[in-house]
C-alpha cells in the first residue's frame, strides 16, 4: 500500500510499504477514508534528524474496518470508525479515569513503534477500546467535522476543560492554529461569556470570530498581555487555552491569566522548563493539560457534530489526495493552509 | 516598642522602633501575644542584601486589639485575634472567590511597606477583613495550634486542597518542615488513604508519623521517585504536596505524581522556571498552588483546632522570648528547631 514516510526535516515521501496485518488478537485493520496533517507533525517535519528507516506519519483518521483480530468484539468488517490519535484498551485504571492517553496498554500512532494513518490502511491496536463506530456513510457531508474528533476538536476541548471554562467566564485562546480555533468552539460550547483569541493570521481570525471569538489581539508579548488585561477589567482571563507550546506563548498564557485562574495547555511544550513559574505561583494560577484523551470526549462531542451544533471541520480548509501529502506539509508549514485533510 | 529588624543576610537585631499607629480608618493595632519565625523568613535571612533601613520581620501572630480605626466595625479593644500572614478587605472579588492573598486592597506583613509581627505590636490594615476573633483567653493551652492558623496550617491545607487530596487517595508530601508536617495533618484530615512523607530529619519524620504519615522516604532524587512508585502500585501518587520550593524538590514532586495527578505547591519557588514541564505535560499532571489564602480557611480549620481534632501547634517545638529571636532564626536555619514560637 501507499503511505507517507518522513525521512528527515523537510523530507516527506509517498512510498509503497507493506500492507498492515493483524499482529495481536486485539488489533483491527482499517482502510483509511480520511486522514489529516497535524500541527504537531510539523515539529518533526522541521527538525527530524535524517533516518534511513523513516517513520510512517499520521495519527488522525476515519476509516472502514477491513479485518479484526480474534479478541475484537465490538467491531465488524465494514464499520465506519473514527480513530483517536492514541490507542487505548478502555478498561485499565487510567482509561477508567478518562485519561486514555495514559492507558497502561496504549500508545500513539505515527511513532517508531506503530505506523501512522497518512496511508491507505492502518493497524489499530486495542481496537475495541480505541475505535468508535460512526452512524453515517463515508461520503457524508459531516466527514470533516467527524474527523476532527480524532484529535483537533478533542484537543481544543481538553484545553478548555483544563482551563476550567464555564458559563460567564472570560477566556483567552493563545494561538490561532486549528487547535486554537477548536478551542474557541469548545469555549463557546461550554458557555464562556468572553472569548479573546490571540493570533495574527487574518483568515484564521475571521474563522475564530465565526466560531464565537468576541475579541482579537494580534499583538504579542507584553503588548498582548496589556491588551488582555484591558479587555478583562484589568485582571486577566479566568481561563487561558495554550495552543502553541513555545516558551513565549506559554509565558504569555500565564501572564494573561487572572489570579486564581487556570491555564489549559495542549500545545506540545518545546522546552524542558516552564517559564513564569513564580508568577503562576504568586497568582495561584493552575497549569494543567497535556495530550488530550480524545477517546473520552467523543461520546460528549459526537452528538453536537451529528446535529450540526458545532462545525469544527471548517478548520480543514484544504483537501488533497494521498500523493499530494508532501505538498500538504509544505502548505501547512508555510501557513498557506490552516489544516489539511487527506481524502482517499 | 521592641521589634525584630533584619538588616541583611544573618543580621537580625532586636531594636527599639516607633510604636505603630492607626494610619487608615480601616486599621487596627494589636499587641502581639504570640508570633512565629517562618521557614520563608529564612530565605532573606540567608540572602538579603545589606540594608541601612532594615525590615521589621514576621507575618504570623495572635494578639490583643489595642486600638481600631474609625471604620473598623467588627472588632473591639481587648479582643484576642489571629492575624493571617496577608491582610485583605474580605469584600473584593478575589476575597469573594476565596483568594484573599490576591485581595485588591491587600498585602503582606513583614515587607518594605507593612511592618511585621515579630514585635511588641503591629498595625493591621483592613482589620475587619483580616482579623478573626478567637473564643479563648491568651493563656489557653491551644495557643500554639491557633497560631498556626495564621500561616503554616492553612498553607499545608492549601497544598492539600490544590493537590486534590480526598478519600482513598495516595498522597506524597515533599519536605518535612513545618509546612510539610501540616500538609500531612491536612491530607489525613481530608481522608487520604496513604500519606508518604519525603524527608530525612528523624525528629520531623517521627512527628509526621504521629500526624498520620503511613510511609517515609529519606532518599532523594531518582531513588526517591523509584520508591514512591513502588509504594503506589508503580504509578505514583494521586496528590503531591510540594512544601520546599527548590528546583530539585519541584522536579521530584512532578516525577512522583501519577498520570492525571496533581501537585499543590506552597514552597515559594526559588527559580523563575519550573522543571519537568514536559513530564507534567505528557502525564497530564496539574500544577497549582501559591500563597495560601489562610483567611479563607480559618472558618473551616478553627473548629477542628478548638475541639482538638488536629494539633498543628506541635510543629512549634521551641518557645522563646522576643529578645531571643536572633537565636531563633539561627536555630531554625541550623535545623535545630522545626519552628519557633515567640511568646511575649
Amino acid at each position: 500500500m501507499k503511505a507517507t514516510v518522513l525521512y528527515g526535516a523537510g523530507d516527506v515521501r509517498i512510498e509503497n510499504v507493506s500492507d498492515p496485518a493483524i499482529q495481536e488478537p486485539t488489533d483491527a485493520i482499517i482502510r483509511v477514508a480520511r486522514a489529516c496533517i497535524c500541527g504537531s507533525d510539523l515539529w518533526p517535519y522541521k527538525s527530524m534528524q535524517p533516518s534511513d528507516r523513516g517513520r510512517v506519519m499520521g495519527h488522525e483518521a476515519i476509516g472502514v474496518v477491513e479485518a479484526v483480530g480474534a479478541d475484537v468484539g465490538t467491531l465488524s468488517v465494514g464499520d465506519l470508525v473514527v480513530m483517536p490519535f492514541a490507542f487505548s484498551d478502555g478498561t485499565c485504571l487510567f482509561c477508567g479515569d478518562g485519561l486514555h492517553t495514559s492507558c497502561l496498554h496504549g500508545g500513539f500512532f505515527g511513532t517508531e513503534e506503530v505506523a501512522g494513518a497518512q496511508a491507505e490502511a492502518v493497524r489499530v491496536p486495542q481496537a475495541d477500546g480505541t475505535l468508535v463506530v460512526l452512524p453515517v456513510g463515508e461520503d457524508d457531508a459531516l466527514m470533516p467535522s467527524l474527523l476532527t474528533l480524532s484529535d483537533v476538536m478533542g484537543t481544543g476541548h481538553h484545553a478548555a476543560v483544563d482551563a476550567k471554562v464555564g458559563p460567564g467566564k472570560s477566556v483567552a485562546v493563545v494561538g490561532d492554529g486549528a487547535v486554537g480555533l477548536c478551542g474557541v468552539i469548545a469555549a463557546k460550547r461550554l458557555g464562556a461569556e468572553q472569548i479573546i483569541i490571540l493570533g495574527h493570521h487574518p483568515d484564521r481570525i475571521a474563522l475564530a470570530r465565526e466560531f464565537g471569538a468576541t475579541d482579537v489581539i494580534s499583538e504579542r508579548g507584553d503588548e498582548a498581555v496589556e491588551l488582555v488585561r484591558e479587555l478583562t477589567g484589568g485582571f486577566g482571563a479566568h481561563s487561558v487555552l495554550e495552543c502553541v507550546g513555545l516558551d513565549q506563548s506559554t509565558q504569555t498564557a500565564i501572564e494573561i491569566a487572572r489570579p486564581g485562574g487556570a491555564v489549559g495547555r495542549v500545545g506540545v511544550p518545546q522546552d524542558e522548563v516552564m517559564p513564569a513559574s513564580r508568577q503562576a505561583f504568586f497568582d495561584n494560577i493552575t497549569v494543567s493539560g497535556g495530550p488530550a484523551p480524545v477517546r473520552a470526549y467523543i461520546d460528549e462531542l459526537l452528538p453536537d457534530v451529528l446535529e450540526g451544533r458545532i462545525e469544527p471541520g471548517r478548520v480543514l480548509d484544504r483537501v488533497i489526495g494521498l500523493d499530494e501529502v508532501p505538498d500538504g506539509y509544505r502548505a501547512m508549514n508555510d501557513r498557506e493552509a490552516i489544516k489539511v485533510m487527506v481524502s482517499l
